[in-house]
């Protein structure tokens, strides 16, 4: 009887294991605990009734269709009304430069898989979004972390390392970035970073991919145009972008797309062929009917007030009780779901999660947001989630936590 | 302006193109042609008014869960309704030993990455199905075929290069089979091959990849145990098993699953969540709504009298346009979806392709269906889309089509 596999599995993946996120979320449903380490968008949010009704009709009208294999690329009418959707950021493309992803999760992997070698290079920043960390994970590059600052990367740190790697042979294969709303620090980049680093991408030959999936929950302050949609000023060919349903419409579709050169959308195309054919054309449908007949804008509009008024009750609340001098801090995002906690550099936030929950609440340690050598006194702090009563007893009981710790 | 990305591509992907089938899709569509060229399952099978109902009902009790991010491995009742189908065909497993995937494509991709390094040897049919050879060439390994038989694998031949490769030190990662109505073959393993296969299996420690879209569309014959089902009374643990909802309820929810080793379909679970994070709650409730609901047996006992009499219509039209000495034959699958036409070994069914279309008739050219060095003189017929009337006259224009060739 055969009971020891590893031998069997690929370089690439015997020693993978995902997200180790994971260990932490069996605590989560303990019985009092208040979470505020999901990613999870509100269900307040969710547009039932809208989709009940859009479900009822597409299944009325397109149900053969519906129950068929459908085109790999994605739905002609799910595609233009993306198209659409787009030209709001000034980005405007034909169709042969969208590929229709079954998740942002989906179109990270299939961005790893099209450019990484084992051993390969590339940039993101310290610290980045978890999921895109494990996907390229999944091919065994070489990850190099730039800190980030209030205002985007540490650009000087960027151009030293970027010049270090292209002497040492090592160009890096892209530099991944979430410029809006990071995941998990909520910092946005600044303009002027954003045409740096497109400056430095054409200088140096470095393609960038870009993750946006806040990008329309911004709740103030100005917007600041995309990469992607810069680099098409340029004519510079140079950006990917990554787009997801996830947080707008809802994570439960599982749809999402990629935009970029053709050559590349047409290879991911392939890829997305081999690895699940077409993602399903009644979730594409769901999220066509979110674009086209669900009044996107005063939608957005009530997720960005409702979020809104999140962000502050917590903003306030951790004001009143991390006072200067108590050796915490925090970022203010101007959008997105999550936000960073800082805590006195001996505080290992891996240790103080285990504390947290018998003070009855819950985050999710800042060392998975590393790809290598992570810092350990930071937590991600999700505030989508919770109520504003929860989210002020929250911050209550992290101050308790953080107390006894001294 | 960049525009030459090939150089940015992985090893694995830069040759990569995905299914060549796709080159003559777009002469299906020209009118008057009859194609026997898809894969797809009759829309008269569909459970459409079945799919509406169960659709509302679940949009009315779960909206909250099914917009919501969900588990990875998959929904514990689609799950629990999953071991109770294996049951009748003797499997008995635990949910540790099931994964949830995206279609059967999916399945195989997990499959292929989670075993395969570039260079390593794997073995297959030869002919065999060509979204398995596309999904594991995505990882670039030595693809080994063995010639198939009437009743399966040529055992004989398979032996001898299993030893002949452990002898060289490339001792193949798995053995993928479809055993049941094989696509493209139409050919089902005999229970002695599958033993012998076993045995093998366990002398040389390789495991065995089991494809099994079609085995609940048997239309004559006696069912054959599953190649699973037999380790499993082995206890043999060398079986990983592939399934997929496309070919019984409908390929647009993009719905299987994968069985196995709990080591095996954890592995696969690190890999799913870092490629698509969770398959969609709503195909997944559809799907439960089907084993569940649906009246299951009534329902395949339908298909089955639905495909078997196409079937019919096709191979009595043959036997009738293709005498004895026309040089022509072709597969008698007792179930499936497709079987195996050979015509004389002087045609390339690639130029034949064409040449049927000015007779309006399509099919797969058969060099598809192998990784290499391909065999030039078949085709694949799809019989399940088609209707009757359809069929014979697409065998009459077959027929005229060959005679044109001499």
């Amino acid at each position: 009887m055969r009971t020891e596999w590893k031998d069997f599995f690929s370089e690439n993946i015997r020693e993978f294991s995902g997200y180790s996120i994971g260990k932490i979320f069996k605590y989560l449903n303990e019985p009092g605990i208040i979470s505020l380490a999901g990613g999870l968008p509100s269900p307040e949010m969710f547009q039932k009734a809208e989709l009940r009704l859009a479900s009822n009709r597409y299944l009325e009208k397109d149900i053969e269709k519906i129950m068929q294999y459908t085109a790999i690329p994605g739905e002609q009418e799910f595609i233009d009304a993306i198209l659409d959707f787009l030209k709001k950021d000034d980005i405007v493309l034909e169709k042969e430069n969208i590929l229709v992803t079954s998740s942002g999760q989906h179109g990270l992997d299939l961005t790893g898989r099209l450019f990484l070698d084992p051993g390969d290079t590339i940039i993101i920043d310290r610290p980045t979004f978890a999921g895109a960390i494990v996907s390229f994970q999944m091919e065994r590059p070489e990850i190099v972390g730039i800190d980030i600052e209030d205002d985007g990367i540490n650009i000087s740190q960027y151009r030293e390392v970027v010049h270090d790697l292209i002497n040492k042979g090592k160009k890096p294969k892209f530099f991944y970035v979430v410029p809006d709303f990071q995941n998990p620090s909520g910092i946005t980049t600044s303009l002027e970073k954003r045409e740096k680093l497109l400056e430095m991408s054409y200088e140096n030959d470095i393609p960038i991919v870009e993750d946006s999936p806040y990008r329309d929950l911004r709740y103030r302050g100005k917007s600041v145009p995309s990469i992607f949609s810069l680099d098409q000023k340029m004519e510079g060919n140079h950006v990917i972008g990554l787009y997801t349903f996830s947080k707008l419409f809802c994570p439960g579709m599982r749809i999402g797309f990629n935009i970029g050169p053709e050559a590349v959308i047409s290879k991911m195309t392939n890829i997305k062929e081999a690895n699940v054919l077409n993602t399903p054309k009644y979730n594409q449908d769901m999220c066509t009917a979110f674009l086209t007949e669900m009044d996107l804008e005063s939608h957005l509009e009530e997720c960005r007030n409702y979020y809104r008024e999140k962000l502050d009750v917590f903003l306030e609340t951790m004001e009143e009780f991390f006072p200067e001098g108590s050796g915490v801090s925090w970022t203010k995002p101007e959008g997105g779901l999550f936000l960073w906690v800082t805590v006195p550099e001996n505080i290992d936030t891996n240790e103080l999660f285990y504390e947290a929950i018998k003070y009855k609440v819950a985050f999710v340690p800042g060392d998975v947001f590393y790809a290598s050598s992570p810092s350990l006194n930071h937590m991600r702090i999700n505030f989508s989630y919770a109520s504003k009563e929860e989210l002020t007893e929250a911050v209550k009981r992290l101050a308790k936590c953080l107390e006894a710790q001294k």
